[in-house]
């Protein structure tokens, strides 16, 4: 806009390095607690980190690593692993997390396709990365995170312990002046189809998305918070910690390898962590163990838990044994990752506690920074009276507009919103609530069915240890519901109970038409169903 | 950079009107409670505000506003105020609160020097612009903000009632899609010399402020707050609240003209306030109606108190009496406004009663988004240990780097950072302290004496009304101080019983020279003691 009027306010660009620098400034001695792949739990601080990222930046600069160039990251929650996202970012680079439970296969292509030039790695994932190592050519130079004590016998070119790494560098460096928009972070997203894709997210996305997901009603972060994030920061940029804990000044508790109840209960109590934050899988561990040592959790406030839907009996244990606020959120790699979080919002009132759990469910509101819509198919906008469902898009500027070096695929709607691929409806509290991926969704006469929510039936049937819905062609209604069981040992479930058992629920249109009885259902690397290999091995036996 | 790899987030600029699109999306029904400057407490909500913004911008539109030009409002804290601020900016105007408490001459100067098109102003100020409207040429058009029914008879060019002006365009309206630099507020100061100064801010300065200024350990607002901002939205950016709460959700409760305590009383317990924020002269109105009233505050948590020092006695009665947090706050018009907060941080641990009041009489720590540090003379960094004292110089993303057609006078050191022309010491936590304004401290032999500590310790002696504390020159130690005392009525305090008394407090050095005592002193038009004007009227006794 020419001969516009600007604004006289300072150019003091969104960089990633502000957060450390305000941590060490204002947080400087607040602790952040790693429990070390090498076993004993070390501690130590953000004026610190802010200390070893200005040595490891200087140290990569005199390495060669030029600005833009992607270095992989491979390992678990540590203050070594924090300091490497500082330091990489700080003197320009681009931390690449990637996923160590990734197949081998899509390891050796991420790390291809970013071409990364360096990695860091944890002593624990050494012999896999041996292995994958001749696949990895763009890798110039390995670097264990460890000291010289721990460091093993290995064939990876040029590896060197962390610890000695950094000590060839002195913190004297000035952090890269970048533009906010450069590239900070590179993380692959799995999808169950295709080939992995590469989110890149600028400084810019990366210090929006932790101001605006910090916020009280959402992560809620204070300097008096003690976290715990136990997602992984390999996972979908660690749902932010990484960056909203140091820039509030919340203590850091870090759980490195061990994500099994026991060590986790272990660090809670020990460092009187308020926040935790994870998926449902590693709180039923947790629950497990709680209840079988009869610890309790005096310090813990709140949960976080995403990745997928949590279980009502896991918020209500959380709640009525433990004291604990379940804060159900949803995101995506796409979005930075967060959407959206199920903090109560005061539309509704009072509840009753069954009334509090059945909010609770739903993946909650979107924050300042979110625009969140449905559409049908056609992209017409649908209600939000918690019924209707639609297509999932969102809108904003920690949202990827493509995937990398695939820059030329339109991702975006035309108006701008990434279509997140889920089918969700909205109450008239902005509420959100998942129903169905899209490509599961059945799609029956014009209307949907979810997959889901027959799924989450079916295996409420005591004779039914798991379930898959999916949609099969059929000439008049498009696509009809088949319901696929693998029984629970010992039983032999009767078709017609199910059906009876689905029928007490849905509407007579949504029942499935048929049930196939299988020994197993194949699922995709993450746990999760892949219903793409369940077509190919079922035969539509309904739709002639 | 050329070459530079940027990140592959959405383009989402940093529009104010995303603040209230977010509200009106996520808040919709949430109230915003306004007591109408015709008299009456009127209710509306943030999806209405939206609404009413969107018409008001295609009004302002249609009557040839163009983006960039400058729209005065002088007007209390209400709905139809607030409307304006999002209706001039979504059109890519610029709001210019002007503060109607200034003299009729500094009013009349910031409206020609800003070059208002318009005037937004309440009905009680319609008689003071009719006086001023000869002087305000660039005025085109008045709007009253009142209805058909309220409308006064008035000489004001055009002059229309503000309900009509809105009726006049429907809703249907797009944001202007300006740049996020692009000016969008306009907010002089005035300062104790020379002529008042504008800050320009831009759409970014204003949402990343409000960002970084909800945040937990500063204003801490959520959505299930109820916030009543006493401190007009024509003083210093009105506090970010007319930002902050829309873009949380907290419901919005606005005092219009009336600031006695008891009317703050009644809209504090009839709407269930939870936070608020005011100067202390406010905090004393309302304390007094309490106690003389025996009213309670039930729902109250937090205020937040600034603009100058708050006495320790308000935030004990407030804590011991009312159960009330205060959030001593810190700040300046070219900082938009808030700088530091002073929540309790973690670092000191368990505080007793006396403690905890020692570190929140502290202006508080600077939240992400505003460095802060202290300098001497030389500009050389100053340690942060509570006692060392040195110029108080910020920076940040919602830091003012020049004033309106001044744009070549620079005001920003080399490495960018704003002189507050404070000077402050900052403890251990970085917890800041004004101990004087730069141009009043008291420079001798090299060491600086605070002119606000010798005038405090002065007000305790029993005999003074008000004191003030000024440098004289000095061959020898180039400043000493000089304590010009208004006796209270009907005593006649003794000299040296005064510098006895402050004998008890400061070392001998720090101790004035001499007392002079005066009927009265000089203040400025927003009540602070005018030194400028007490050094033109005292004659230095001691320094020949």
């Amino acid at each position: 806009m020419d001969g516009m009027l600007h604004g006289l306010m300072q150019d003091w660009p969104l960089r990633i390095h502000t957060i450390i620098d305000h941590a060490a400034a204002q947080h400087g001695a607040r602790k952040v607690v790693s429990r070390s792949v090498e076993g004993p739990i070390v501690e130590t601080d953000y004026a610190a980190i802010r200390t070893r990222s200005l040595r490891l930046a200087k140290r990569l600069a005199r390495e060669g690593v030029r600005p833009g160039d992607r270095i992989a990251t491979l390992a678990w929650n540590t203050a070594r692993h924090l300091e490497c996202w500082y330091g990489i970012t700080g003197m320009g680079a681009v931390y690449h997390t990637v996923n160590p439970r990734l197949f081998e296969d899509q390891i050796a292509y991420i790390v291809d396709h970013a071409q990364d030039r360096m990695m860091f790695l944890d002593l624990g994932f050494v012999p896999l990365v041996e292995k994958l190592a001749p696949r990895l050519p763009s890798i110039e130079r390995y670097v264990i995170l460890t000291d010289a004590a721990h460091m093993p016998n290995t064939s990876l070119p040029g590896a060197v312990p962390y610890e000695e790494y950094l000590a060839e560098a002195d913190a004297d460096f000035a952090w890269l002046a970048v533009e906010e928009g450069a590239a900070a972070g590179l993380c692959y997203t799995s999808g169950t189809t295709g080939e992995p894709k590469g989110v890149l997210y600028s400084h810019r996305s990366n210090v929006l998305h932790a101001l605006m997901a910090r916020a009280p009603d959402a992560l809620g972060l204070s300097a008096r918070d003690v976290a715990m994030p136990v997602v992984p920061l390999f996972h979908a940029n660690g749902w932010s910690f990484g960056f909203s804990a140091p820039m509030t000044g919340a203590s850091l508790v870090l759980p490195g390898p061990k994500l099994d109840g026991a060590s986790l209960a272990e660090l809670l109590t020990r460092f009187r962590v308020t926040i935790s934050a994870a998926v449902p899988t590693v709180w039923f561990g947790l629950l497990q163990h709680l209840e079988a040592s009869g610890t309790m959790l005096p310090d813990l406030q709140r949960v976080v838990i995403g990745g997928s839907a949590c279980p009502r009996a896991v918020t209500r244990t959380f709640r009525d044994v433990y004291g604990v606020e379940v804060l159900h959120a949803w995101g995506m790699t796409e979005l930075s990752p967060l959407g959206t979080v199920c903090s109560l919002k005061p539309d509704y009132g009072e509840l009753d506690a069954e009334a509090w759990l059945d909010v609770k469910e739903r993946a909650g509101q979107s924050f300042y920074g979110v625009e969140m819509r449905i559409v049908d198919d056609a992209g017409a906008e649908q209600p939000w009276d918690g019924k209707t469902s639609g297509r999932l898009q969102v809108r904003g500027p920690a949202v990827a507009r493509a995937y990398f070096r695939r820059e030329d695929e339109p991702i975006l709607t035309g108006d701008g919103f990434f279509d997140t691929g889920d089918v969700a409806t909205i109450d008239r509290f902005g509420n959100m609530q998942v129903v169905d991926r899209a490509k599961d969704v059945i799609k029956s006469g014009g209307e949907w069915i979810s997959s889901i929510d027959l799924e989450n039936a079916a295996v409420s049937h005591p004779d039914v240890a798991e379930a898959a819905a999916i949609g099969v062609p059929h000439p008049k209604w498009d696509e009809r519901p088949l319901l696929v069981v693998v029984p629970k040992p010992g039983r032999e479930p009767d078709k017609a109970a199910i059906l009876a058992h689905l029928a007490q629920r849905f509407a007579k249109w949504q029942v499935p038409d048929d049930v196939v009885f299988v020994e197993e259902i194949p699922h995709t690397a993450t746990g999760k169903i892949s219903k793409v290999e369940l077509r190919r091995r079922i035969v539509p036996p309904v739709a002639e």
